[in-house]
Formats: C-alpha cells, sequence, structure tokens
C-alpha cells in the first residue's frame, strides 16, 4: 500500500530528516560507552526542555507505560486523590487511581471545556487536604489544553503531590517543572517533539521519590517500577541499567531533543502556535466549527473539528487518505465519532503542513457533499501564516 | 566519542542496511491504513518464524516486558511450578515465579551446564503434577543451550503449560513452537533477528489464552498485559490496538523477519551454527577455554570464555574497544568477572566477523600480557568458516 | 541554514524515501556482483521506460554531460542539422551544433509558444535534406512541451536523425523512443524521475551508433565519449565500464525507476498531469498569467508563471523560502526575472504539492503588495485534485 | 544478489554511516540557500584538506573527468611536457598528452617501483625546459607511491607547471599543494575521503588558471571546461553554476571532508599508514610477496600483493567474495592477472579491516590449493594494530 503523503495527525506525527537519520544510525551495544554517552546527553537535554534541575527518567514503552508507572508508583490504597477531568484520558487515569485504591475526588467539565482554576482551589479548600492532585495538561483527543501552570502552584500549596499527563504537551507549549511545582510529569516523544513513539519520557521531583520510596504498593523489580531506575541507574552512578534500553528509540529522541533545543524551546512553542492559530483560522474560514468551546484554550498540538452531523468520520479520514495521500485523525474514545483532529507538531507545525491539513479536510468534506469554503479556508490559514511567529 | 568498529555483543547487536533503512522510514500514523498492513504483515512472518498456527502478540518494550507479562499473566497464587535453572535469567525468573505466588519446585545445574531432559521428566514423575514449567532457551548471560526441544514434550505430556524465554534463541537455533508443545513463548528483536531492541515478541497457545483468562490475577488493562492485546486486537478483529505500537520499531523488526524469511530459516540457523563453530574453535585456538562444559549445548548466539584468573574483564573490554574499535560483552550478573562473551548474531554471524570478535579478543589479552596464540586463534576460526555451514 | 520544508522547483526536485534510502544506501565496489548486476538492472528499467529495444548508455555526469556528448557525437563539420528553437535550451544547442562546425538551419518561435509541427514539415521539404533534426521535448525553462509525437516521425521520414532532450519529460509525458523514430535521446534523473541530479541517461538507436561510428569527429578515450561505453561496456559484453560508474548515483536511479515502473508509467504521466492542470488552474486562480500562451502546450513537470511588472524575482523567491519554508523556481537564462516556475514532478506531483505551491507564490506576491486572490487560487487547484487522474 | 559484507577494494571503498546518510538527506534545489551554503562549505573544507589558499573546484564526475579537463586545459598543441611514468595511469596520462599535440619525454620506471627525483631533476636539465610536468601520486593499480614532495619542488624550480593525480592520495598520505608548488591536482572522493565516487576535486593555482586562460585549446562552454567554472562560478562571485552540481554527492563529499577534519588531517594520514604496514605484515606472513619491490614506496591506499603463478586471480576473487562476503580488487589493465589488491581507506583503514583482508585473501588462497600461512598471517597484522599509529 501507498505511504501516506502527509501525516497530520495526533501523533505519531511525521519527523524530520534528521531523526529519521538518527534512528536508522547503526545499532550499538547498550554497554558501548558511545551510547552510554548518548544516553546521558539525551537525559540532560530533556532535563533541559523540562525546565528542572530533577532528575529525568526514560522508560522504553510509550507513555501510556511511564503514566501507568507513575499512578502505581504514587498511589496507595486509601491515598486521597484530586482527579481533574477535561477529557477521555483524565477520566481513565481516574479509573487507575481508583483501582489502585485511591480514594478519588473529581473536578469535571464537558470535554469541549478547560478545568477552571477556580474551580480547583474550590476542591482543594473544600473537600481537601489530598495527597495528589492528576491533570491533564493537554488533552490529545478532543484538543483542549488545561492552565497547567495556574493549577499546579496551588496544588504544590495544598501540599498535594501534582502528577501532570504532558505527553502532547512538552516542546508546543510552556511548560515548567521546576518553577510550577510539578512533581511528576511524563510526555510522550512521538508529539510536538516528533521523535518515535517508543519512550515514556518522565520527570520526578525529589518530593515523588520519597512518597515511592515510602509506597509499599509501588511497583518493584517490574518493567512497571520507576523505583527500579532509581535504585538502579541513578542511585547507582548511571552505569547500569534496570532495562535493555531501546537503543534506537534512544537515538531517535537524542536528535528530536537536540532539534528543539537548537531552535530554541521558545522558538518551537511559537511555531506550534503559530500552526494552531493558522489552522482554526482555516477551521473556521471553512464555515466549521472548532471543538473547543473557546480559542483560549485549544491546545497547541492538534485542532479538534466538531463535525457536522451525518458524516461518518471513519469514511472521511479514508476518502481524505486516498484521494490526497493526507492522513488526518478522528476522534477517540467516546468522541470517535463526533470529530476529527487536524496535528500540528513538529515539522507539522512547519511552512505550509496547516493549510495541507486543513485543505484536505475541507474538500474532502465537499467531496462528500457538505458544504465547505474550501478558498476562504485556505486563505485565511495562510493570512495567518504570513505573519509568522508572535 | 567515536562509534564502534564492530559490535560483536551479546545483543543488541549490529543490524543489517536494510533493517536500519527500515527503522529510518517516515514515521507514520499507527492507524495509517499502510502501517496497519505492516503490522498485519509482521505479525504474519513471526508467526512463520515461530512455526506456529497460533496467535503471537508483539508488545512495546524489551523482552523482560513481554516475560514479566508472561508470568503475571499465566501465575496465580498457589499455582505449582517446575522452574529449569542453568543460568542467571532462569533464576531471576524464578524470583517473579515467588513472588506472584507461585509454589515453586526447581531443577538447577551449575550455569555451565544444560539442563538434562531425564532430570526434568524425573521432577515432572516425583514432584508433580505442575501448572506450569519455564525454562530459558539460550541462556545469553553464559552462552549455554537448553535442549528445549526434548523438554518442552514432555511438560506437555505431563499436562502442564510449557513457558519458554526465547529471547536469544529465536532464527538463530532450531525452534518449533507447535510441534514442541510451546505455549508461551517471549524473544527479543535484538538478538539474532538483528532488529532494534524496543520489543518483546509473544508466541500465546489456546491453552496459554484459557490460562490467563481463568487467572483473576493476570493483569487487566495494563502495559503488562497480554490479554488486552487479546480482548482489544486479536478478538476486535486487528483494527484498534490497546497501546499505540512503536511504529519505528514495528519498521524495524518487519525488515529484519523479512529479511530472515528471505534467506530461509535453515539458512540462518546454519550461518549462526557456523559462526558458533568457528568462534569456538578460534577460542580454543587461542588457548582459551570455553564456559560451557561441554561444546554440545554451547549456544548458537553468543561464545562464553572463561577467563584467566586476575584478568579485570571490564578493563579488557575497554581496551579492546578503544584500541581496536571492537565491543564485546562481558560477563552478567554473578558472572560479571568470569567470562568475555564473543556475539554472533545476525550480520555479526556472517563473513569473517568471528575472526574479529576471536583476534580482537586475542590480541587484547596479549596486549595486557597474557599469553595466546593470536595466530592459532585465527587460524581455527578460518578453518571452520572456510567449511561453509552444514 | 534551516533546509526547506518543500522543494517545489524546476529540479532538482524533492525525493521518495525509497530513493534517498537507496542514494544511502552501503558505497560498494564498482565491479562487486552485487553492483553489476544491479547497474544491468538499471539498463534494463531504463530501457523499459525510454520504451525502446534499443541501447541505453547511462554517464555520470548531470545531463548537460549527455547533451554535449550526443552532439559532439553526432555533428560531423559541415553536416546539415535543423535545430527546432522554442526556448532557451534549444538556443544554446544550436551554438553548440554551430561550435562543431555543422550547417544549422533554425525553426524558431517565441519562447512561449511550441513549436509547430506543420513548420517543421515545411522546413524538411523547403531547406532539407538534413543528416539531423534536434528539439527540446520539453522546455523547462519556459514550461512549454513541443509536440515530439508528431515532429519525430517526421524527421525519421525525411531520412534524418531525431535527437531529442527529453531531460524533463521521460517518466512525466508520454515518450515512446522506438515508436515516434527517435535516434538520440537524454533525459535527466533529477526531473520526473525525482532521483539524483548526477547522471545522463541516453537512448542511442542501432543508426546513431552508426553515425558516430563514421564520425572522426566523435569523441574517443574522453569522458565525453559515447563510443566509449559501446566500445568498452555494450561490445565487451557488459563486464568492463570504461569509466567507473557513481555506485551511489546508480542505486538512486534503480530506485527512481522501480518505483515509476511498480507504480506504473501511464499512472505517473496521469499524475504528473493532473498536478500540472491543478497548478495551473490555481495559477488562473490566482489571477496570473501562464508564461505559454495556450495550456495546449504546458509543460507537465513545471508551471511557468508570467510575472507582473515591477515584481523582483530573486526577491519574492528569497521571501517565500525564508517566510514558509517553500522553494520555487526563478526564469532562467534571458527569461530570469520574466517568470516564476512551480514544479510537480515526482512526489511534488503528488498529494496537495501543487496547493502548496500555489499557495506559496501567491501569498508571497500578496505579501509583496501585489493583487493577488489566494483564497480563490487555492479553491482552484484543489477542485482539479478533486477530480483525480484522468 | 546477497550485497558483501566488507568492501576492502581499490575504491569505490565502503562509507562510513555520516557519508550514508549524508548521501540519503533530502535533495534539495542546487540554488536553494541551504545548498549554496553547504556548497561553499565543503570547497573550504577541499581547500583545508588540499592545504592549499589557492581555488577548488568541484566537478561532477569521476575523477577521470578532472583528469581530462586538466589535462585539455593545460596542453596545448607543441607544449613540452615531462611525464613521469611508473605505472598504468600515468601512462595513460601520456597518450593523452600526445594526443592533444604535446610533445612528450617520459621517465619510466617498471611498474613496481617509484620515480626517483634524481631521475626527475636530470630529466629536467638534460630534456628542458619543461611547461609542465605530470606525475601520478599515488598509482592505485599498483599500489606505488611516488615521492610527490620532492619532486614538484624540482619542476617549480625549473619552471614547469606541476601536475598531479593525487585521486588515492588525499586525506591518505601526506599532500601539501601550496607548499610544495603543485600547480593543479585532481583527486577522488571515493578513495581515502570513503565518500561518493561522482566528482572530481580539483586544486587549481593562480600560474594554472594563467595557462588555461592563454591557452586557446582549452575546453570552452563544455562539461570538459575548468575555466567555465573560474567564469562562471568564482569569477562570478560564486552565485550561479555553470553545471548542476549533484546534489547527493555534494552532501557526501560534504560529510567525508567534515569527518575527516574533525579526526584531523594527520590522525587521518597515521591510520592509513598503520593499516597500509599492518597489511603488508599480513601478507608478509601469508608467505606472500608485495608487488611494489620496496615497503618504502608502498601506497598508503592500497597494498598490491603479487599472485604465484598459476593462479587465476578472478577466479580466486569470486571465491572469496562468494564463500566470505569480502570485495577484494585484482589488478588493471596490464597488470590484471598479476596481483591483488587490498584495500585500506577510510573506515576501511580502521579497527580490524586489515585482519579481514589479509585473512580473506590467504585463506582464499588455501581454499585454492595454494600454500600460505593463515595464521602467521593473522598474527603479523594484528601485532602491527597492537602498536596502534605512530
Amino acid at each position: 500500500m501507498r505511504q501516506p503523503d502527509f501525516t497530520l495527525t495526533a501523533g505519531p506525527t511525521m519527523a524530520s530528516h534528521r531523526v529519521l537519520a538518527a534512528l536508522g544510525s547503526p545499532l550499538i551495544y547498550d554497554y558501548d560507552p558511545a551510547f552510554l554517552e548518548r544516553f546521558l546527553d539525551t537525559e540532560r537535554m530533556l532535563a533541559e526542555a523540562y525546565r528542572t534541575s530533577g532528575d529525568v527518567v526514560m522508560m522504553q514503552g510509550e507513555a501510556v507505560l511511564g503514566l501507568e508507572a507513575a499512578a502505581r508508583g504514587l498511589v496507595a490504597p486509601g491515598m486521597r486523590c484530586l482527579n481533574l477531568v477535561s477529557g477521555v484520558y483524565a477520566a481513565w487515569f481516574g479509573d487507575w487511581l481508583r483501582e489502585y485504591g485511591a480514594e478519588v475526588v473529581e473536578v469535571r467539565v464537558p470535554y469541549d471545556e478547560a478545568i477552571d482554576p477556580a474551580a480547583v482551589a474550590d476542591a482543594l479548600d473544600r473537600d481537601g487536604p489530598f495527597a495528589l492532585v492528576a491533570i491533564v495538561h493537554s488533552e490529545t483527543p478532543s484538543g483542549v489544553e488545561n492552565p497547567l501552570g495556574e493549577i499546579a502552584p496551588l496544588a504544590h500549596a495544598h501540599g498535594a503531590l501534582m502528577l501532570a499527563d504532558v505527553v502532547s504537551s512538552l516542546g508546543g507549549t510552556e511548560l515548567a517543572i521546576d518553577d510550577w511545582h510539578i512533581d511528576l510529569a511524563v510526555a510522550g516523544p512521538q508529539k510536538c517533539l516528533a521523535g518515535p513513539p517508543g519512550m515514556s519520557l518522565v520527570a520526578v521531583s525529589a518530593r515523588a521519590w520519597e512518597a515511592m520510596e515510602a509506597n509499599p504498593a509501588a511497583p518493584r523489580g517490574s518493567f512497571l517500577s520507576l523505583l527500579d531506575w532509581k535504585h538502579r541507574w541513578i542511585d547507582g552512578g548511571r552505569v547500569a541499567f534496570p532495562y535493555t534500553p531501546s537503543v534506537s528509540d534512544v537515538n531517535g529522541v537524542h536528535a528530536a531533543l537536540a532539534e528543539l533545543l537548537e531552535d530554541g524551546l521558545e522558538a518551537s512553542i511559537a511555531q506550534h502556535d503559530l500552526a494552531a492559530r493558522a489552522t482554526r483560522a482555516g477551521v473556521l474560514g471553512l464555515g466549521l466549527e472548532l471543538w473547543p468551546r473557546s480559542e483560549s484554550y485549544a491546545a497547541h498540538c492538534v485542532t479538534a473539528v466538531r463535525m457536522p452531523a451525518g458524516i461518518g468520520v471513519p469514511a472521511l479520514l479514508r476518502h481524505v487518505r486516498e484521494r490526497y495521500g493526507v492522513m488526518l485523525s478522528g476522534g477517540y474514545g467516546e468522541l470517535k465519532e463526533k470529530l476529527v483532529r487536524l496535528g500540528h507538531m513538529g515539522p507539522a507545525a512547519r511552512s505550509l503542513n496547516p493549510l495541507v491539513a486543513v485543505s484536505a479536510l475541507g474538500r474532502g468534506l465537499a467531496d462528500l457533499g457538505i458544504s465547505v469554503d474550501v478558498g476562504a479556508g485556505a486563505q485565511a490559514t495562510m493570512e495567518v501564516l504570513s505573519g509568522g511567529p508572535r
């Protein structure tokens, strides 16, 4: 089957040539000194991207591994947790918390809205104290971004550990682990870093390590264990891995981080912001509606578009892929048939890729008989792109 | 730091250009139809390499993930297990079995010997019945290969499930999942397949699925869950993944399996056998001793060499890497200082790579003042290679 | 400096991953049997793409080398040649013919028109006989395509050798060496084949070989010599090269031809036709004029756009490259400041690449204060693309 | 057909991953600013490798193109030339000089000896004056290296232009264009630079340019013209190419030069020297004879081995390639059946590659019934390698 010409999805997303070349570089032994050097260098860059002076852990397995490891590591039976739910992923995370025995209180908003920091403050005051507050920074399934920078300090001020799913936000929007007092964060390299989809990039604060050490339920001697990395890799002087790292994935993440930091974190965020604004303008130009109720909390990584009634999303995506060679994403979970997502992460946030996404969606809908204004969509997209990054 | 010129290790091992090109091919969406096609094709080839008509599961995470998933999936508290221990990995596996609540009986031999099928038959008769028999086919840490083809049918005849760690044997030595009645096997792509080190390649029999379904302790809704793959991916008609597969790793494994099957499984096994014989002849020619007490059970994937007393293995490996650009492996776990391992897997099993390994080891020892016959080692290696595969 | 995001130029043009992987595959000896096999396979595919059962010669050097070799090989002092001039390249070719001593008659049209076969017939009748007729099939500098299929048979019927510059037409438009009686054709791999820019792909008829053999002025013992390839490579049984072939370039051309033929020559031509039609519709939608006076002879490989007075083409291209990451081509030679060229060759002829070219040009002009309708351009482009290949 | 495992030939030779990745990087337009920057950077590095502050020209076509361009550019009919012949290539070069009308005097030695500077001084005194002295620095076909550093200043002192074929010496042995007063030098990237085999890397002194400008026979308006590069590219301010450069080849040469200069020119020369010494020791250890009569002038790039009577060289090479996957080179031209050449250039000069070449040759001969001491050859090779670069 023919490969896609454009991958403008919710991730995995298309990677730069540099990342691909790194993925395709010779496989070497994990204890080769050249690999050890590269691994350490990757950790150093990851911490820089996270703006943390704390520890980072690079687990081998997509971000769900890191999230499960984080939840299992921190949650002890009976622990009181505040889970902030504005989308599918946060809802699932709540299921995990409950399964691991936590007593969970939730702040919930509809999946097309963001969490209000005031509501969090209320919950902390009213229902606290909590040992843990959990949030999804950027809800990829619905393109909603929560104000983590306002919420995390609240949690911290109330003495709770702050656990943040930053899978699709790292590199694409503001994020400051230390300044915001985030204790445990998990990112994926296959989103705004535009790297390979096989790792969990975790930041862990000293407080989070203490909590895990004190938690008898935290996994130990398990592929799910963050503590194994602490005990064997970090405390052991960074000479022995608890598990064989994926040499190729680390090579890919190394290149992705190097590219990010050489361009500059701020420049990358500005580029994602430009692409997101252009895409939203294009979608509105087509005559469609955004899924998020307000642009103020639309995500930097993907733009979720509310589908007109009667559109079969899978058929639409199949048509766009077949006729135009453009791969877009549909909804996820319970939103599967309600929206289409246009990704703008990494290289897909550059150049005229937002125009390609908007036009493929618009013309695809037109082909299926939906009335959209393809020209106005394109014009609006290009007008924003013409202005450049803010 | 300069990259190594030769990676002749216990794995990850050097990959072919075809595998590297696949790893470096464009990253696409996991639900792109081209990726779905490739994923299915990879599964089909994996089953062929495993010689099974049963299910295969490709988990994303090095083989330890698959092994933990297998153990957790099959073991219920109180279950009686027979663990066959001829090396470090099997010993660790026994720890897991006990941790998950099994009642474990072990057949143990020194780590330089292989398991005797007669001893297994005795144990099955004497201490049975067992619900599960566990074995490591090829003990990579010590270069010992157990006679799985004789042992697995015994387990099956006694009604036990047979769980085999075939991490470093698939593709390099005889292995027949269906004919030998193996219920659960876990391989790694970074050994004889010479692919990327980031996946667990699992074969599961119908009986093993039944056992997991019936086991309330089997992980569900977890990155460690084989059942999640069964329920969501297999039973769901192979259209939805429970976890995002690593597109690049799957691309790499696809290429590695395609190369294996195009060359032919038997040809690959013969090549590994030739390289192993040549390496052993070279080691003996140098005047050194093999770690396994008998060549009859020396592994196809690595040759473990007993180190003379007084050699600091890490210093030796560092010297060989620095002066000759050749990366070899030391021992592992409690064997760390006792042996050196020369890998001959995938491309490293081809051409004159065994000569490079033998000569680098020999000359490296000579450089450190150990008396070895470098010329005789090379001559013996070349003589075996001259004979070609059997 | 940042690499371009899109290369939509008059060639070299962006290549597929398969071609890039071939270019990046290991360099081997030119007399390695694997390379000899690949070289022969490339020749076989080239002949198939040329639709010829005659000889092909793959010289190492961009197409100008092949064209000079062809002209020097065929032209003897005093020879009467009919040169058909509708563009820059044909005019230059006439200079060569005269320099090598030919007596040259020319049929000339303005550079925004195509050669009329009736005018050729007239010239053949009126000014003949000619030993050689020369034409540029597709004038890349001005985006004009001449009706070679009608003209070549006329030349043949009048007993002349037909020499065709098909540098930018092979693979993108109809071309049939044998059926049309073309004696010598020279193509470049970096145009519609989307391969590397380092080779001359030459087709030579038996009559052309005879003419060269009989020509004492034809280069011999020279890098410019086609006869060297005939004598040493072809007549010698294809075992010895007169000059070291560029292993990497041949690898790249091999992949490009394989991709072309696997997709199908007709499918490739249809794809280029679709892209050309979409691009032209987009340009007209922007409110601009095409350079060719009639769409009936607009080229399949590039669309030349007449620039409004007062536009500095280099400044425009620089702006589009800097702000949008899109590289377009300007004019060439005496047309340098008069037009912009949007390339649609190989991968650039696929998917929404024509939209990217049209929109980058349109928005770029708008940024510089020129009134264009970016939305109408995009809409028109997408409408044609929606119809698919004819 | 299976690719070779080792390419240890007289060039093209195996390239590093970095060079391969550069060859496989995206093809971009030759007037893209990123490419122009890369082209200029490549020129700068080439001049540094040549140790010249004069001009360099990078022609697209293997080194024979550059040599022909140099000879045609400098030689005017009737010009008196001194040609120094110690091998096949120099003999052919003399044929060119005569063909272009020069009056040629030659100093000749058998092809297994080097030119004696005293003989050159004699010829310059006795038969001069000469306008041009021509030499092949490193005769790849016979593995003999001439003392260019002593000869070139003699030519210069006598007022002659010095033209040197340095195809296989640049990067592998001492070479100093300015200090030695070389006026025109031509190197190939596929030898000690271990780059792609598609370019001519030319160094031109001001005196050489003057001579070409004054020579009415020098090619102009031709792919063979160095003056075209001078007039259009250099004098035009390095903004317009006379011919389309091969983007992929330039990318490859860029990477090869970067690698050379980052490692250091002296380190590279020392590495080639080590590999050559080790290979010669190995050959002698096998019980064979070197082709050069004295090791003092054996080449740094390849080691030519005199074949015992009765050996069919092509059959030997075929056997070694088939059974061991190692590609070696035979003789060339009239030396075809008399010798085998073991290449040690670029990556092939590193690590244990000399051992692989020596052992493949030795064991291959043994397989054919020739008595050689494979062990002694290996031992001797390793002993030299153990000593490291001088």
